[in-house]
């Protein structure tokens, strides 16, 4: 083939991306056609001159990672994962945006075979793949050893002007910046242009040399359809120590005459007669869509091939790695594993009854810490609060740019970036990343939160000074609606245990939970840890809600007094002033609401019976949501308002969480019931 | 006065703040003392020779407003408003944290005189600062004639290491670089701590080429202890068209024999024994807490005579103005009249009866360019969504460097700055600012959404998209649990209006409201306009909740059908299912659950009788909370998973929100009940 026909070719190349995107689009007459049209160059390069992946078994542990965070730009990623060999089929990029189709509006991971990660939200992808090379840099300190290079692959994005915008893009880069992961190779697709116009009107700053003040290496390349300059600046990423940025100067829809560098190219179809033009412009062939010439299927296809090759020699690598290595060999197998977590129940700690008890931040300490040497995966750290968050592995290094062994990160004050990169570590595979703040900041984590559930990762936020009970630091730092929201999040467990065995209990259904993300809310303060069979405890927490006490006698209960975490207690001394009374009180801890209410509704009568109406259910939180366990005769003892600095103590007598005042509660009901 | 005496009074004014900030913390038993040893000197520097206020009256409107970013560090500033003259006694002082007392854990706005906004939540003040410069620089533009410089004041901050890691600080910065908001002046204690000890765990970038990358002017105090170089930089920042950052060296703990330069300082009281040493340390009396030496007294007052005159000199410049610009001065109350939005209600677009109807957010479009002519302080834009959020004013400029009397706002892809910002320019005074962009992405912006909630602002959220019913953007851009968290919010107001006219109706009632802000949950597509009597539908959305129609008959209905939003119209039609049964069927609107359970129970019960235990609520959205309005016997059909991309017809029948699935849940309970 002449340097004239490689061309052709590589441009014919490029223009199926374009075109597939564009009549993706218009077909669906929805989505973004704008975007692939301009980043196809790039993407080209990329995925046929460097990404190391085997389509033929997306899961291949030692592939490179591709993530476009710049989601709406879907089609780009589908029209390459049908060329270079995927699962995805040209019919499925005809039923694009279509009910059922694995082509959906954003890519979707667990939905599309190749897609990495679930973007579309702005910052997330970039954030996310940071997450991916912290995992990477540290399974290859791990296991790397001359000769034997496990894991080495790069984490390759395509992102835009809207996600180096969002602040969680900042917190990420700068988190990569200082970690020195150097595996980091982002391309900028640099169009000037978002969706209210010009990039002028509102993102003037000076991107090369903010990533440098980041400890990025900044790489320009000035027009990018230049695939030569493209395939340069990626072989200089590729032997850099730092992150790399390489921005490129792209045209937004290009190739459509009217609407190249327009606003409107951005997120609508081009309408069939522009379409035509733009056929006409980049010499497609008239009037037929979806067009692959077949030399650019097979071009992209060598991916297949590649991709086997490259495994094929991982896996022999990985053979002779047992051989002289078996110890480490070993370690490996663990990490990846699905199993090993079913060997952890034997390592729970147990705390005996103590009315002092302690805090159950504390207690998911030194849960972690009894798990950290027995589960080879648990990875994590805090956003600046680990003594308070208590999410220090003792004895463990901290991963750090001169130590990537280390277990124990240390994200800074950047909750947002935390939540993205833990979803990067989880899907990178084998770790069980783990990440603390206090319960209220899970506010500026819920957008990486909620891709967490979207995804079904298993990913455990611990969220420690749960309610007013961390006291004086005030309402700014106090949880009210938090728990509400995110029991709301579908497919988000949320654990707010009463004590420190409970804790350990919603540890291990955290851990045993492959499918979705937990979210731990726990005290500041002390609370007793109860007397009660742990075997009893362990199974109740496993179902979300138990029987913790019942009153004497026969038959059903007259009132059902409900609490969570550090309220438990409270409502426990509350059926104590009650049994005095002569009420036969029972206690429902329901550590976890969302999995209660999932139960077979057998269960759910059984702890609560339905012809108990008279109902208390008492959480130092929002009420919302508490109405489908109390039912239209019961009440809620619980906080719709800001809560105020005082001691914690002062706090629950002022706002009414005390036994008195929800015996008194339950009393009123059992009047007027 | 010698220069000897004046430096050891300067000195002692500045130990004086660092001594009643220990004295604070150690009575407390809690706190953060570090911050403000290390920030006495630029604190004192900048509140006694540049800030301009009147602590006799902190409403001033043309006073220096100053925000402590760094919240933790609120016994720096309750010791300054102290000193100063502000209303904050030392008894105050010595309830700090205490429950009543106005010096609560963090600032709180509206709590404690002097204190501008509320913070604590790292990166907010930056942002929120931010927003008060839009707002200072927007009626500088408006209002100042030669000679009549009206608004004529700076934005101080002092911020800390976790400020500028937060996310939402960059997008500020990068925002304020674009606008080149030159009346900022941010001090930036840099002390090289953070509370997992030191910066270089985590932060390890060039602080200084960030900001300058974002079009700031940075400044570098190499000893933040230097009164003549914190003076110096504070000089040279106010003669700058750019937003400034003063970078100052400071040492956490300053004058704390064992604990200065330590993360031990930062959040826990010194203890008795170093407390006795840092007294010792610093020249100050042994033995006694909250020393204020008489001559450091006198000298901080000066403020008040300072702050007196300058009002003084500013109410005559005002009265002139009213004389040589009686036009603008009309304006000007106006815009702080706070019966201005009483006058709207006749400038309400009304939308006649039509099957087609329009979406909620072309509604809202409407609604806004209909008010914006009369509302002269109505001020607002979108994170890069104007277009899709309708939030443009038509034929108002953008606000913009060139520009500032625009009132269309650009924010860029930055909802979680543009929500802070909002409430800067609130705070601000006089202005009524809105935000727009998803609903799905008031993730991203919650943190800033609860503290206008906390701090009582009247702020918009124009949220649109806001459901499955976006369709093919698919599951990443469909809000689902989002209703129920912004519901969870205490003192958020959420409307999703079920027409045009209960859109006017929303805006109408989110205008009136001053003390909270109101989010509005909008459509991406089109819905009926209803044809119901107008004053009835505005009585009604004003207090949440309303009968939109009734099933003939006299007494109470059989069944309810209570709808929110696009749910209206389906329900409607449910209805006229039900009714050909012969199924007396009611339907309540309910656009403002929140505030519907806020009427009286004479009210909530006429328009649920309490007798009607068949109801069925129907929203796109997570069930949670609706329980409370359908009781135990009703149902509600809502989506507890994530959505899917599809057309949205095709979506809304896939998940069951279609007229005849909602006849069929009410017949079910019919049966049952």
């Amino acid at each position: 083939m002449t340097t004239d026909e490689r061309q052709t070719l590589e441009q014919r190349c490029i223009n199926t991306i374009r075109m597939l995107a564009v009549d993706g689009v218009e077909r669906a007459q929805s989505g973004h056609p704008g975007m692939p049209m301009g980043a196809a160059a790039m993407a080209s390069v990329l995925w046929q001159d460097f990404l190391r992946h085997h389509p033929a078994n997306p899961a291949w542990l030692d592939r490179d990672r591709f993530v476009l965070s710049a989601g709406h730009g879907s089609m780009l990623l589908y029209a390459l994962l049908h060329l270079t060999g995927y699962d995805v089929s040209l019919d499925d990029l005809k039923n694009f945006r279509q009910w059922g189709s694995c082509t959906p509006g954003h890519p979707e991971y667990g939905h599309t075979p190749g897609v990495e990660t679930t973007t579309g939200p702005l910052g997330q992808g970039f954030a996310t793949g940071v997450g991916m090379a912290i995992a990477a840099a540290h399974k290859a300190a791990r296991f790397n050893r001359p000769g034997y290079n496990l894991v080495d692959h790069y984490i390759y994005a395509i992102v835009g002007d809207g996600d180096l915008m969002e602040g969680v893009s900042q917190e990420a880069a700068s988190l990569a910046g200082t970690l020195k992961l150097g595996r980091l190779i982002y391309l900028y697709d640099d169009n000037h242009i978002s969706i209210e116009g010009s990039t002028d009107l509102a993102f003037t700053e000076d991107r090369a040399a903010r990533f440098r003040a980041c400890g990025w290496q900044v790489l320009e390349v000035s027009d990018g359809n230049d695939t030569a300059a493209v395939a340069a600046a990626i072989a200089v990423a590729r032997n850099d120590e730092r992150p790399s940025l390489i921005a490129l100067r792209t045209r937004i829809g290009f190739g459509s005459p009217h609407k190249q560098d327009c606003a409107s190219a951005h997120g609508e179809p081009l309408g069939a007669d522009e379409v035509r033009l733009t056929r006409e412009c980049l010499g497609w062939p008239a009037d037929r869509d979806f067009v692959v010439p077949d030399d650019v299927a097979a071009q992209f296809l060598r991916a297949r091939e590649r991709g086997a090759a490259a495994e094929r020699e991982w896996d022999d690598k990985l053979a002779a790695y047992r051989r002289d290595h078996p110890d480490l060999a070993r370690e490996w197998d663990e990490l990846h594993d699905p199993d090993a977590v079913s060997r952890i129940a034997e390592e729970l700690p147990v705390f005996p009854p103590d009315e002092k008890g302690m805090a159950t931040r504390a207690a998911s300490g030194k849960v972690l810490n009894a798990l950290a040497p027995r589960l080879a995966g648990l990875m994590g750290g805090s956003a600046d609060l680990a003594p308070s968050n208590k999410t220090l592995i003792d004895g463990e290094a901290d991963f750090s740019a001169a130590d990537y062994t280390g277990r124990n990160l240390r994200f800074g004050v950047r909750e947002h970036a935390m939540a993205a990169a833990l979803n990067g570590m989880a899907l990178h595979g084998g770790l069980i990343p783990y990440g603390g703040t206090f319960l209220v900041f899970s506010d500026y984590m819920k957008p990486a939160i909620r891709l967490a559930a979207m995804m079904g990762l298993r990913v455990i936020y611990v969220f420690t000074h749960d309610s007013i009970g961390l006291g004086e630091d005030g309402p700014t730092h106090q949880p009210v609606e938090h728990l509400a929201a995110l029991r709301a999040v579908p497919n988000l467990r949320v654990f707010r245990p009463a004590d420190a065995n409970e804790t350990a209990a919603a540890w291990k259904a955290a851990m045993e939970r492959a499918a979705g993300p937990t979210a731990m809310a726990l005290t500041r303060q002390n609370v007793p840890t109860i007397d009660i069979n742990l075997e009893a405890l362990r199974a109740g927490v496993a179902r979300g809600g138990y029987v913790i006490a019942d009153g004497d006698g026969d038959g059903d209960p007259e009132v059902i007094l409900i609490g969570t975490g550090s309220e438990v207690a409270i409502v426990l001394e509350a059926a104590r002033l009650l049994a005095a009374d002569g009420v036969r009180t029972r206690v429902v801890s329901m550590p976890c609401r969302e999995l209660f209410a999932a139960q077979e509704r057998g269960y759910r009568d059984a702890v609560l019976p339905p012809a108990v109406t008279c109902r208390v259910a008492v959480e130092a939180g929002a009420t919302m949501g508490w109405e489908r366990f109390t039912g239209s005769g019961g009440a809620v003892v619980g906080i719709d308002r800001f809560g105020a600095s005082a001691p914690y103590q002062e706090l629950y007598r002022r706002f009414g969480f005390t036994p008195a005042a929800v015996a008194e509660r339950a009393r009123g009901l059992l009047r007027t019931n």
